[in-house]
């Protein structure tokens, strides 16, 4: 990487995926081509252009960053990407399939060795493996275990344990730590002595002979303190600390109000267990708030933008059973009412109004609690303030957009009474969508579900044979 | 903040939020109880109670970190969000301010004299000041601008003169400048006649007379280094830079994929201007996925979560009036169809389905090209690979789904014929949702439109309508 690739970094990144594929092209062209003509002459002649290209494709390939490889990676077709991957050098291999999504990542182990796998593995550190472990064979894992040196191993049978969201999941084993009664000047004497210290070090953390933390020394305090100082005299004593089974999600809390770029993980004990970065928080945050948006679309998780058909019907399925189950029901609502329809077909072009609006109202309001619940902003005292709120809302709303139905109606229908029950009909399912659009996310979070997965499916459930019920009873009631 | 008062971070948090509510309704209930007695003993003897009520307030406040103060602020109805406020230690006013949400910022701006608020920004860095500058009154801006130095002011004019979402708008100036012919001791003894290094200072970034960046100089690197080495024998010369006119989003992407702490901003020139840190990176990353997720749920910005009702209709009112209009489009393709209704009411409790299980399906497709356009992952080769493939899969589940529906379509109506007008519906309805689920944010994206604003809204539209006609007009065609 030189400065001049990294200056304009997207575009540069696009530019080089764009190379990648068009060098690819070429080659597999000529490939097609060489195959087609059984002329020797002409063979070589391609063959050397082909060599061409593939030598350029591999000095690109081998100039990008890991995390580069891996985006082009993810961008490429199967086949393509197959092709590319086994151009990768060697020595990246580790590092690609850490940073590729769960979905790709899959299709690369699918593709490679045991051998491969375990050689690619035993580039990483522990906590980096335990990542990849969830999609490791087996005996690829075993056999990385075996080669792995006693501490590592320790670190690797710790890391695996941990929940995936918990703060162990986050967790890397890179700390270095120094005692307290030693001068700023033996510290540095100390860094020296190793060759470079690992990335994201911001503090060196200080610890007893039992490994208690008592304090971090952070990197700059020794940059700016006389080489004379003990230690203690410059550490800091107020810190923040994080247990491997806290949740991952409030320790990216804390980076975030904190301005951290590391914490300390300890145990009961206040031992010192490791520390988490603030790289492993941002790719945390991200994943995060991708999936959330994955999940909200109905998407199991994360897709190969070219998984295979079967796959990715997999992977949609389920969401697509719910509403369907959820539309029956609807459906049998508007059947209750089909004597009236009969009578005045006008109520079945006008229900899905209803319905829709109400989907809409109730998903606006679920979008703030739910944000709200994730960050513990309501208690039992704001919950009657909120609902109060939103109420409130629903009948301004409810008016509103009441009476533009109402005359919509009227305009259409010629009908007085008829936009009267939109307009009545309106209000009611605002209402209705205000009042469960708040207690649907509380009562999911009481009884210990996310409120994220689902308010927005049992919401619209809710608003839509609601919807139907209240507009057809209104108008069996009124107008029949 | 003791290491006690940090650890367990979020469920501490939580409990103060308790303990400030607690707090602060004996304090409300106690003044309402002095108003409402004139006997001057009670009086006396309440307002003992009351003061200590108030200390203790006080006490657990000035002990929070800023960012936990804006937290609780934000979690407070107006009216004790205030009374806190009023509490608040003036010299974390401009920290609190710039932490809070920009909802939640308005109403604390709008409690504050003018002379409070210059007081509170003068706190502040340029960078963190242009950042506020957009709620503060011009008066206040003005005055901040006379009383900083006029190196500051030149930075305050640049800070606010970058677009939002630009890379310049997340800069700020903290910068350390080192020569590249310095022997690293120089640096040191440099380094330590600063009382402190600015936060998040992970390089050094060396610059020649011109303030031409010629590389980096990491922090770790000088604490490995012999004193006697030279700057530029250690430095790093393959460094990421940023423009000022980058997007935000593209510097966000850099530091989660190459993993950084800070980053250099240059102009054209080469000339450094300043850095962008990891923890505006987070801030950002946040506030946009945040911001992504209420758009999405028609939400026009991140609303005070006690915001007074007229407000939130305003937030709230363009997503309702836009699906009011395709929701109208929907109800006249129905209608087009009444005299087919008429004849057959099964029609009315059947064509929701139809349309609600199309919009799910475009919705889930959406969302695979909107994250894929986001990353850069499509081009014109993937594209017509994309269309097939999602072709593909509605291709499946119209046929599984279809099949469903015509079933349950059976069972109800006992009518084959209507059964297999659902099935095919299904099927051509999931069709089109496939299709336009690629082409929609295709297209926006074509025309410089973000393809993430819009596409639901437009494929919901799509399949309702779509679905309606579909349906309706295969039922007209075959069974009347």
């Amino acid at each position: 990487m030189t400065e001049d690739n990294k200056n304009e970094d997207s575009e540069k990144l696009q530019s080089y995926l764009q190379r990648v594929i068009a060098l690819l092209s070429k080659y597999k062209l000529l490939e097609g081509f060489v195959h087609l003509q059984d002329d020797q002459d002409k063979t070589l002649a391609d063959s050397s252009v082909q060599k061409k290209n593939l030598d350029e494709l591999q000095q690109l390939l081998d100039k990008l960053h890991p995390a580069d490889i891996a985006h082009i990676l993810e961008a490429l077709p199967l086949e393509d990407r197959l092709i590319i991957w086994g151009m990768v050098k060697p020595e990246y291999d580790g590092e690609v399939l850490l940073e590729a999504s769960d979905a790709v990542r899959e299709t690369l182990i699918t593709d490679m060795g045991s051998q491969e796998l375990v050689a690619a593995a035993e580039q990483l550190n522990a906590d980096e493996i335990a990542d990849l472990a969830p999609d490791l064979p087996q005996d690829v894992i075993e056999d990385v275990f075996r080669s792995l040196p006693i501490a590592e191993r320790e670190q690797l049978r710790a890391a695996m344990s941990y929940p995936e969201d918990s703060v162990g999941a986050l967790m890397d084993f890179d700390v270095i730590t120094v005692r307290e009664d030693v001068r700023i000047e033996v510290v540095l004497r100390y860094l020296r002595r190793l060759e470079e210290l690992p990335d994201h070090t911001d503090q060196l953390f200080v610890v007893d002979r039992e490994e208690h933390l008592k304090g971090v020394l952070l990197i700059s305090k020794i940059l700016v303190s006389d080489p004379d100082t003990l230690v203690e005299n410059v550490m800091s004593r107020e810190i923040i600390t994080l247990r491997p089974g806290d949740k991952a999600q409030d320790a990216a809390y804390a980076f975030e109000r904190y301005d951290l770029v590391s914490a300390s993980i300890i145990d009961h004990d206040k031992k010192l267990l490791g520390r988490v970065t603030v790289n492993t928080v941002i790719d945390y945050i991200r994943e995060k708030s991708e999936n959330e948006a994955l999940n909200l679309a109905g998407l199991r998780e994360e897709e190969d933008l070219f998984a295979p058909v079967l796959k990715s019907v997999k992977n949609r399925w389920v969401w697509l059973a719910v509403n369907l189950v959820t539309a029956f029901v609807a459906s049998r609502v508007i059947g209750l009412f089909e004597d009236s329809i009969e009578k005045l077909v006008a109520l079945a072009a006008l229900m899905p109004i209803i319905a829709g609006i109400g989907g809409n109202s109730g998903n606006q309001t679920i979008t703030m609690i739910v944000r709200a619940l994730a960050l513990d902003q309501i208690n039992s005292g704001s919950a009657w303030k909120l609902i109060r709120k939103e109420i409130g809302v629903s009948i301004v709303n409810g008016l509103i957009w009441g009476a533009v139905v109402g005359m919509f109606t009227f305009a259409i229908y010629q009908n007085i009474e008829l936009g009267l029950v939109m307009m009545l009909a309106m209000l009611l399912n605002l209402l209705l969508a205000a009042l469960l659009g708040v207690l649907i996310p509380m009562t999911l979070r009481k009884f210990g579900r996310d409120p994220a997965l689902g308010s927005s499916v049992l919401i619209t459930a809710v608003t839509d044979s609601g919807g139907f019920f209240i507009f057809l009873s209104l108008a069996t009631l009124f107008l029949l």
